[in-house]
């Protein structure tokens, strides 16, 4: 089972994918793509960190996904989330598409759940910078890969997740 | 019955809002949260105003939303709209999350239909500024918690009012 | 038939439209609203082309929608986009929910599938610029008009369309 789960900031996409990742089980691989950069995004992964079960395991991996998900064991491995992998690719100018499709050609390997959590960044007004646009066209694209991949699809909207693939 | 109506702007919210309280009856009270503070503002104002059937009420409340849904008396009573509600109280500097617990915590106290009205703000590029990423965070916050404590919540999407809680 | 195919940049749409207008037939009349004003749009416009079919029948027209309709014979016509037929009516000083209207009501006289492709541009953050906010309204007015007189509308999301408007 592959779940993608997508959404807006603060729509509900962490929450809900940490309780879908808890109904698989105690023992959850947590793969944070955050680097604690800077204070703000410090203290947003400290504020999610604090409300993980303490069971979990969290492994921080910026860039190297399809390592960290071909060794990870346990009952469920939940990545959180791709749009700052896909961030922390474009900063090393690497071809993001391509590493997606490296990523999601593994997934008939992987027998342990897979969740993940990514964000909707393209439903705003064209951004006047051409690295934003740039950003956005990625974000995108990579969302479509996973998706096409992945068994079940969300879109969460006001905490509501609503499926949009997969059998209801 | 407590509905909640989210979208992005021009999606159709406020008219669908508007088709929903009346079939609820012909005393609607509107409370709208938006202050004339600028020339475009009372535009937007007065071009949804014009819309509204003559016998409705308008109150005009930035803030205490609380107060205004205890008292309020009709056939139904329409909020337009929750994001603006937020604004005002950021710019107070109140815990806007903390208001939101106040306001639902009535709901079980209140007999007559309320609608909500509250926008999509967090499906874009992650805005440069601290304080716009604040208000989408709050924003999007916000409008969890009325969706959890809404019996029904609508994304309207192109006019198009898209039930995702509630049964259909 | 007429289908409206809106969402995000990168969700999904012209390929899924592409897809809907190659089921009704081998000619499709593609309407290209985009002119190749600067360089990135030339690559994006190209990347558009390559993808199509060879058999298809290209039609450039920015700003005359209505008669490119009436005119066009095949076994669909596909519109992509509507959000830039706005901009070029909008840098032209029109009456763009005018014009919008001025199409749809010629759609019972057109027996040929019209796909029309659009994007949501209204889930951001408010932007600064007045030019941008007046887009924004056009744009969302735009696609309510063109939604209301459509049998299907689909919002793409990750590469999924999902139909919310017509018989599922």
């Amino acid at each position: 089972m592959k779940v993608l789960i997508t959404g807006g900031v603060r729509s509900g996409k962490s929450s809900f994918a940490e309780k879908l990742a808890t109904s698989f089980g105690e023992k959850v691989v947590y793969v944070a793509t955050a680097t604690a950069g800077d204070e703000e995004m410090r203290e947003r992964i400290a504020k999610h960190q604090s409300r993980r079960p303490p069971n979990w395991t969290t492994v921080e991996e910026p860039v190297n996904l399809r390592d960290v998900l071909l060794t990870a064991r346990g009952d469920a491995v939940l990545v959180d989330c791709l749009t700052l992998w896909v961030t922390n690719l474009l900063l090393k100018e690497e071809d993001v598409v391509g590493k997606a499709y490296e990523v999601v050609e593994i997934f008939p390997k992987i027998t342990v759940p897979l969740i993940f959590v990514t964000n909707e960044v393209g439903s705003g007004i064209v951004p006047d910078n051409p690295l934003a646009r740039k950003f956005r066209d990625v974000a995108g694209l990579v969302n479509q890969v996973f998706a096409k991949y992945c068994d079940e699809v969300y879109l969460t909207v006001a905490g509501i997740p609503v499926k949009i693939k997969g059998v209801s």
